[in-house]
């Protein structure tokens, strides 16, 4: 993927070897039962997930605080494949209803590196002011936490 | 599809009987050379289309002023099911590139009723602001003229 002087400006990028396979983070990502072990950093919890794995596809997953608030992220799938890539997006709350405000598209990649696999999460925001905002809202520590508790999982399967 | 209090505030809709099969219209909206025949109210022409008929894949028409003056209009599609459906939106202007604002997604519906075909497209708007500006700009009488160019060439197909 080229990185273009416009892309870094948007983009929040994440990425990482992890001694696990391919098909172990991808299953990490669209097992429900899987992901609510590693998706949030504590004292938050996943408490409920669903994945309709294909373009358009629906993606909801709750997130519950310390206090039993519970947040509901919902989105959509706008291309997954088995392994290799997934891109969702919170512009839609399911196909094809706008959301309120389209903020960001998150592109992963499970790329084979030697023993294991090359993880990459690119979040794609719509403006320069969002990408700003998010990595002010704590990205690098909260992506960084749920990523060492995905590679964690991801080792044992 | 059902229309909620919400989604009228976001939708402009035309609909309309066309005595020509959902093919013929389905063939109106994805092949170049006749998307060029029908598509822009004179004074205006399309000079250029370009149809990548899948989710993801680049839809580029470039319209054209009386004095010249090009207009390309970039986005892409969601979903696209032959003779029946089309899904498309500038929220990106290739995969995954978002633009520089999420502004419409087009719902294109051809259903076969009694000898012809029931014709809907759906524009749904983000906001209901973005929708009032649409409307505004000439939406009705913009879309109702490439209409009747849309249903007097697809009957002759």
């Amino acid at each position: 993927m080229t990185e273009t002087a416009d892309n870094a400006e948007r983009d929040l990028v994440l990425t990482r070897l992890i001694a696990a396979s391919p098909a172990a983070l991808y299953r990490c990502w669209t097992e429900p039962e899987l992901m609510r072990q590693w998706f949030t950093p504590p004292p938050f919890k996943t408490v409920h997930a669903e994945n309709d794995l294909r373009p358009g596809g629906s993606s909801l997953v709750v997130m519950q605080g310390p206090d039993g608030t519970e947040f509901p992220n919902r989105g959509i799938y706008l291309d997954v494949v088995p392994n290799e890539r997934i891109v969702f997006t919170d512009a839609y709350t399911s196909a094809w209803e706008p959301s309120q405000k389209p903020f960001m598209t998150g592109i992963l990649t499970f790329e084979p590196e030697g023993e294991g696999t090359r993880y990459t999460a690119r979040v794609r925001h719509w403006t320069a002011a969002d990408r700003e905002a998010h990595e002010k809202m704590g990205f690098h520590q909260g992506w960084g936490t749920a990523t060492d508790q995905l590679a964690a999982l991801a080792v044992t399967l």
